[in-house]
């Protein structure tokens, strides 16, 4: 499908850049989230994106009567649980929606993942700091199962798993850790990439691997005097050079 | 008039842009949208622009308040009516504040326009894939005479058009639709010339004009390693060079 | 400390940047405002900011609970009181956060200040169009000590006190004065320091210093095509180069 439509209820901290990043990946981004017209305007586009950060309950209304049109009307959804393992509010929000609708990914941090399957996290605030180990593809194999979904963790190495298979990310740089939201930027490539193709597992592998190597482009050509603002700018400017798979 | 002052109330998508791009044209933004403050702020300000997009039941009623401020302190209101097609939250609001104020100018695109006299629209989302045609000039017309006011229909060619004139605009690039908020930022070019001048028939064309000119600008001057970063930041620098006329 | 954690309760229109900042500063950002989650979010950061843009009535109950975690857990708190001459819901908020808490360090423009201790002001808006005069270190002298606090007033010269003393810092580019947000953004930047240190004296001088320093650098190395786009670009590169003491 050509620019798809990606509906996102999503925190007011990154929605510029997810809204630009969709764009720019070739996706048509709507926000809205009022509850009153999720009926209309989830009905009418091709994914739908929930994100529970900057959450309150009005947010979380909208998003269950969102994800309920979408399971409706077979239009796939992914839920980007940031900062889950931080607040009660942010948690039962996260479970109530998996537990009452078909989500096609979640994608998280390691932190974020082992909360929602209530494994104890050493993390504050919105990133992880959980260390990597030998046993992260049986936490991602775990959180597919339970929630019956593709679970992709973001991280140094990427993890995607569905129920039967893991497949592994490398690459990227640290600078995409430095700025916010590309976390958030990462779930609209997936969503523009599983709109298009339906298949969840793919388009997962396929957003992350083009944040990741778009990041690692744009660090590469930084001259010596530049930073964070202009890596920002070359990370945008790449992904619209390549668009997602 | 030098600086004015200018109060949006408006979505949390484009809101920085829309107060980079009033700053870069000489105004001074101040977004504001509670329904407590808006009596003290809107009866200061020289320009009261309302944004429809990311609307709730909320933040309707301050802007119904904020509009019956500014006509009866004689401040001109551009609508600005993001997405009107895509839910009746969003047309309900439109028409409440068209009916119980005067609005200086409306601006939208043509499925926007269509939607508010209720003509048919085969658009989905919130942006405009109406064909253009004969006709457009009189659905320009009909909207002005309807709601007694300036209609700006934004697209590949702009129409503006009061109860008896219509002028088109030509010009900018495909890339200012790959970009979020262009039309959030329109208004506000269009807003700095309307609070300065007070014609609003002139202030439309001058402030699409500045905005389809510089987007040529800054399009023209891309690198081929450039895209939708760079050129987001070469039209903010092209605008803060020109400003508003 | 290293990479401190900041609890933002801000405005949407400068959130974005308001995070980044604090990246690039080296700290690490965290932005929730519904009060269900407030004990558990600010009890684990190492410093709350509280910002009054764009501010409603759930926001300030938030605030308030935020407010009373912090002083409860020896969190230091920066209030920034945007525009609180604008509205009486700004100024009862700003002095019910100040009644009820200690605040280490508050930030603000003359007109904002004078406003928190009750001196008729001209501005309007959210700018301070206050002129300066010999009484201005007496104005942050009364700020802080009626407040018991240490007050930073940001403009041309930047008049930092606690009770006792008083110092000024000069430089910077009226070009920060051009971009929205970059009063939060300094915010910010006190708000890691603070957090590292927890010295609100020395805090509030080096972050004023960080933005007014990159401001200028950034400034000077503008090419004479480039505008506010590319400005806050390199303000960004150059925070990010730099970071905060």
């Amino acid at each position: 499908m050509q620019n798809p439509l990606i509906h996102f209820i999503t925190n007011y901290v990154s929605v510029n850049d997810v809204a630009n990043i969709t764009l720019a990946a070739g996706g048509r981004p709507i926000m809205a989230d009022a509850i009153e017209e999720m009926e209309e305007i989830t009905s009418v586009c091709n994914c739908l994106v929930l994100n529970i950060g900057t959450l309150n309950k009005v947010k979380v209304a909208s998003m269950l009567k969102a994800a309920e049109v979408a399971n409706r009307n077979n239009i796939p959804i992914i839920l980007d649980p940031i900062g889950v393992m931080a607040s009660k509010l942010r948690k039962d929000a996260a479970l109530e929606i998996l537990r009452n609708n078909k989500i096609a990914i979640i994608k998280g941090n390691m932190a974020e993942i082992k909360a929602l399957i209530d494994i104890p996290v050493v993390s504050t605030g919105i990133d992880s700091i959980e260390t990597q180990s030998d046993c992260n593809d049986d936490i991602a194999l775990q959180c597919a199962k339970t929630f019956q979904t593709v679970c992709a963790i973001t991280g140094k190495t990427d993890i995607i798993a569905d129920k039967n298979t893991v497949e592994h990310i490398e690459g990227g740089t640290p600078m995409l850790t430095n700025i916010t939201g590309t976390g958030c930027m990462t779930a609209a490539l997936i969503a523009v990439a599983l709109a298009s193709t339906g298949n969840a597992f793919e388009s997962a592998i396929n957003g992350i691997k083009l944040m990741k190597e778009s990041g690692r482009i744009a660090a590469d050509c930084l001259q010596p005097t530049e930073g964070l603002g202009s890596f920002k700018v070359k990370l945008f400017d790449t992904i619209s050079k390549r668009k997602v798979d």
